[in-house]
């Protein structure tokens, strides 16, 4: 299987399963209990706290750990309820639904606009939107799922109020994830419950769960992970995106490759009178698995919200489109098995399309 | 290590931790793609449903999959924001604080009962409070977190409207639940997002959670093993309640020992002049996991409210109160365990005290 689909999942690293196993072993215990195999349980927790307090920049009484990012930012735009909103029109279902859910007039409003773009790539001039919520005393919350392990990250020079981070995006387990809250910005518990996460986010901890998104964290700080993702997947994202620009007729690209523009493990292409998901599943059906737009929004027969915002609306490419995404485990090999099936999978597709081709 | 925190958490079954090791590998995909990986993936989740929903006599369209019990509770008390809420005294936190958050006076009312409680294990009247709610054009929720796998259950008998399960108490893993919404009953997401659970829990499918709670259910349903829970453990419970009453001076308990009265894997005892959390604290210097209380509250220094109303206000026996919660591993040799070291610990912190014991 040649798996392009990592910024959708990506597989448990093998320390992080290792790391796991142990812990459903060692680590069982209800981490709020007060005995020592309870005791045992909070340490490691507190253990990852402060990994991804350091890796962000942040102290560690600023983390809370959720069960994944849709929570965090749940529980972000929920503090906001009844005040001004102002999203991206590229965020996550979780920010524009919520936000048209608990969105409303008053003051100090809530900017969200993640850093970086799931479906395309994409990295929005954050510190710049901070500035402008700051001088109007509102508050700015970034959605860091897609950014962190790709670029550096520092959430104090980004100016941030609130950040949302996953587990699985970086090889940890699905179900885990955290949110950072500026020591005095507002906030209300979206899960309400104990005395965990001092009162900030009820539920039985996740301790095993926490513990592999330690684990993921701390393979992620030792590889400095977006070194190499600046240098090797980068190499291959964009030496595939020029191949299939110059390979495949009627191609685009939706995701600009320049440094600074774009992650560099997300390439999203438009195939003119070339359907995205026809596409993906002939793709499938040769062992390459990619995307159209984004998993969470899989179902819908309605064009990508993200690629219609940066088309200007065009259906056609945001119904033409795939996402291949890269992890730090993704080869030439799977490159080039792409560009061995990819031109004629398109090549039949704009055959039996009664779309007509531009020149 | 003598366990007797079962109902705290309970460890992950041998066949649970299989299961989600090879989920890992095979289901890791993210379940709502639409390629050959994400159907995989989906159909695990699929099974998972369809086995809770026929061990709990629901159909599978009205099983959601949360991160667990505590979400599971607050979707349903934040789905009556702003209408009557009515709580019994018993309920967890996670009603019991939600309930204030949300509660109103707008009809139609909700109440919100457990069926059994994790503290001291009494069983509520829920068919009555059912019949109750429905007579008044209401709604009624119950929280089975503690109930699953200990009684039969099924809903349809109990006429519940929602109902709350967790997988981490019935040795499956933590951070998944699941939420039962009678077809037609009012519902709102809590987690708002993209189009999982049909759009009713957004997030990324904790596919490896669910199929370790599949296998959980599995295990459960194989063993039957609310009839080991009838027999054995009630066996081992009752015989080591009889044995303290006769054996330690000053105990009485706390949870009520006649079948349909209380769960039979729980037995909240309180010691005069000896304190709860000390008593957890010797124990655990000899081994032996024990809770006060409900860990979720663990760190409050507030007497526990399900003793408090239980008791009438009576905080002394609030304060010296300890849970032992059994498992289906639970052996003779526990409570040996037990019996050999409590009186000890019971008559030390009674001779310390400057509390007077009681004729």
């Amino acid at each position: 299987m040649t798996y392009l689909d990592y910024a959708a999942t990506s597989p448990l690293l093998p320390e992080v399963s290792k790391a796991m196993h142990l812990a459903e072993q060692k680590f069982f215990a209800n981490a709020s209990a007060l005995h020592t195999p309870g005791h045992l349980a909070m340490n490691e927790i507190e253990h990852a706290r402060e990994l991804l307090a350091e890796i962000i920049g942040s102290n560690k009484d600023e983390i809370i750990f959720t069960s994944g990012a849709s929570e965090s930012n749940n529980t972000v735009i929920r503090s906001f309820e009844g005040h001004e909103i102002e999203t991206s029109p590229l965020e996550h279902h979780s920010i524009i639904e919520a936000a048209k859910v608990y969105g409303g007039h008053d003051k100090p409003k809530l900017y969200s606009y993640m850093l970086a773009n799931n479906e395309v790539g994409d990295i929005l001039p954050i510190k710049k939107i901070a500035k402008k919520a700051h001088s109007e005393s509102g508050f700015i919350h970034s959605d860091l799922t897609q950014s962190l392990g790709k670029i550096r990250l520092n959430v104090r020079e980004l100016d941030l109020d609130y950040a949302t981070f996953s587990a699985h995006k970086i090889g940890g387990p699905v179900g885990v994830g955290a949110l950072y809250v500026r020591k005095g910005a507002p906030f209300k518990p979206l899960i309400i419950g104990g005395n965990q996460e001092k009162k900030r986010r009820g539920g039985t901890y996740n301790t095993v769960g926490i513990v592999g998104f330690g684990a993921a964290l701390k393979k992620m700080k030792e590889l400095e992970s977006w070194k190499i993702y600046d240098t090797k997947v980068r190499k291959l994202r964009d030496g595939l995106a020029e191949w299939i620009l110059k390979k495949i007729p009627g191609s685009s690209l939706n995701t600009e490759l320049k440094p600074n523009k774009s992650l560099p493990n997300i390439l999203n292409v438009s195939f003119q009178a070339a359907e995205g998901e026809s596409i993906q599943l002939y793709l499938d059906a040769e062992g390459v698995i990619v995307s159209t737009g984004s998993a969470c929004a899989a179902g819908d027969i309605k064009p990508s919200h993200v690629l219609m915002a940066k088309s200007g609306g065009d259906a056609e490419v945001a119904h033409s489109s795939i996402r291949f995404s890269f992890g730090l485990d993704s080869t030439e090999a799977d490159i080039e098995k792409v560009m061995g099936v990819l031109p004629g999978i398109i090549n039949r597709l704009q055959k039996m399309s009664t779309v007509k081709m531009k020149e």
